[in-house]
């Protein structure tokens, strides 16, 4: 066959829900020639990513490490390791990654209960208080920053009502990890997943993860096998930690070296320096937003400072702008997911892509293609 | 917290099992700075992907892409998708990789009936054709290149047993694509997962996988949803395949630009010339080692070109030689797997790593230690 053309990409500046854009230093990172992944030399660098990743997650839990596939990998992850068959889950839905979680429970062969809001809006601790009078779960998940909507989710109330219920608390943080505080141990979470290529500025392909020793125990107390080999943490955790490490599967050693040159990075910065400066540009971007007519879809006080989702105006054709704005401007924003499709843009400020310049060069396109 | 310290890595020459050395164009490649995952440029390098992978396994099956996890995902992808709960499957076994897939069959609820062999011989058709006569099963396992045992297993006369028998026939060629001839549609495949960090030469992240019109039209008269939901490829395909691509989850951007670079420079290299060196490097390195006084666990016309398992002679410690080679001479060898731990060394000569240089070093490098 004849060859393919040469890899000739980049100069895109990512401002949608991820990838964001990535620094030149996990760049390089990416291009470090391999060691083997039972290599001491390795095992430093998987050590190095473990210690950082409790430092992010703010948790001394010892299951904490990166899971060898994307976010939703991790998602998976977290329910086929704690749910069996016929156990209950009770999942929060305000957008279409709670409506993933749901889809997950059922593959386990848990019952599901539904605690929904609609999208755009958090869930009210209320509202899992009522669902908890009705069963006796397992566990409870929920979305701290809503990918679809934009919704950034108060966590500390309903956590506290999980843990009197006697569940494990589980929580969705692809999104906020690194853009905003996560705070596992204050907050009482005991699983909680998130992605490499939001803010964290990595490209995606791994999935951190952490475990409280609550959910840990009932790891280690299951009757059944968990449902995947590659996800099977008994087997993964192995690997990860302890002094022998025991090969699982080969890890995505050019991707550990990246997420670890991330991490460094993101502690060089520190991390109150950081979720400041998402907020700060979060601001910058809905002042010039809303002065040319965008509304956001969210209220202030639950708006994720690094996805921005705005109602797209009247009149404005939602593809052939996106369209322009890729291919004159070299921008990407996202579009809208699920029932939001056609109806808001999702305006990310993530990790990298989160600078002063990022929103003016926006500002600045969209107010030149929407004269 | 205190920063992590700086990354510092490379220098190792990787014989062992994978990953192997990565050519410095799939490093750059690596670290080519992002687009988004549903970006018209990142569509066209994914469309260069499964043309490629096409030519590769020799395939006009459509269904053929890059899963996004490592090769042992790409097994669960095969089992979870085919199988469902009652179904009955074969899996023949000598080897490590022969016992994952049972693991994987047991998994999905399936029932299974195993056909064994010695670690470190071939399965035989008679035996499968045994297995045959006293089930009906779904689908048939084998693996092409066992890597716990340097196997190479013939398949074209296996294969028409499992077409007679109504089943489909599902094949491991994590070890062989790329270094040895994989002729899926000439020999029968009906589903096949490899790895990107063997043969390949590519870092570990990625599973390339093929489905015959027969293994799709299973999955799509399944009257139950695949367990897992990321490696569901209902939903997957959707996004590697048609006009409209529909997001599933975030494709590891930099793992795929990897690929695509590490695809090109085979077919710039050429599959025979390719092939050729791998069976010329392996000569070059068993005559080195038999003069040595080193004996080869497989029979000669079962032997792997790219993975040469060796027993470990009387009175040569197996850790010490190891770790001394790694340490003076940076060269990763493998350990032996599962029942050969302590007795074999798997000696790697795969992609990049398959040099005459490599061979040199490596036979100088245990002259020195072990006279």
């Amino acid at each position: 066959m004849s060859a393919a053309s040469e890899l000739s990409l980049g100069g895109r500046y990512l401002m949608g829900p991820g990838p964001s854009d990535v620094h030149p230093r996990v760049l390089k990172a990416m291009a470090t020639p391999l060691v083997g992944h039972m290599d001491p030399k390795f095992i430093e660098i998987m050590d190095g990513v473990k210690e950082m990743l409790r430092g992010l997650f703010r948790t001394k839990n010892d299951l904490t490490f990166a899971v060898s596939a994307t976010g939703s990998a991790g998602m998976e992850t977290c329910f086929v390791n704690l749910l069996e068959p016929g156990d209950e889950a009770v999942v929060c839905v305000n957008g279409v990654f709670g409506n993933r979680m749901c889809d997950n429970v059922e593959r386990c062969g848990a019952k599901l209960v539904r605690v929904d809001a609609a999208w755009g809006e958090p869930i009210e601790p209320a509202q899992v208080k009522e669902a908890l009078g009705k069963c006796k779960p397992k566990l409870v998940a929920i979305v701290h920053a809503e990918t679809s909507t934009g919704v950034l989710q108060p966590l500390e109330e309903i956590s506290g009502m999980v843990h009197d219920a006697g569940a494990l608390f589980l929580v969705d943080t692809v999104t906020s990890l690194g853009g905003t505080d996560v705070r596992v141990d204050e907050w009482g979470i005991d699983a909680v997943y998130s992605g490499t290529q939001k803010c964290l500025s990595c490209p995606p392909g791994l999935s951190p993860v952490s475990f409280s020793g609550r959910a840990v125990k009932v790891m280690e107390q299951r009757k059944t096998k968990v449902q995947s080999w590659y996800l099977d943490l008994s087997m993964v955790r192995k690997y990860w930690e302890g002094n022998k490490r025991v090969y699982h599967h080969t890890a995505p050693v050019s991707m550990i070296y990246a997420l670890y040159e991330a991490l460094r990075l993101i502690f060089e910065e520190g991390l109150d320096e950081r979720f400041g400066r998402h907020r700060r540009n979060h601001e910058l971007l809905r002042e010039g937003l809303e002065e040319m007519g965008f509304e956001f879809l969210v209220r202030p006080e639950y708006r994720l400072p690094m996805l921005n989702a705005v109602k797209i105006p009247a009149g404005v054709e939602d593809a052939a702008v996106r369209q322009q704005l890729l291919e004159r401007y070299n921008i990407e924003i996202g579009a809208g997911l699920g029932e939001f499709a056609g109806k808001v843009w999702r305006i990310g400020l993530m990790g990298c892509s989160c600078t002063e310049n990022h929103v003016n060069m926006l500002l600045a396109a969209l107010r030149q293609i929407m004269k």
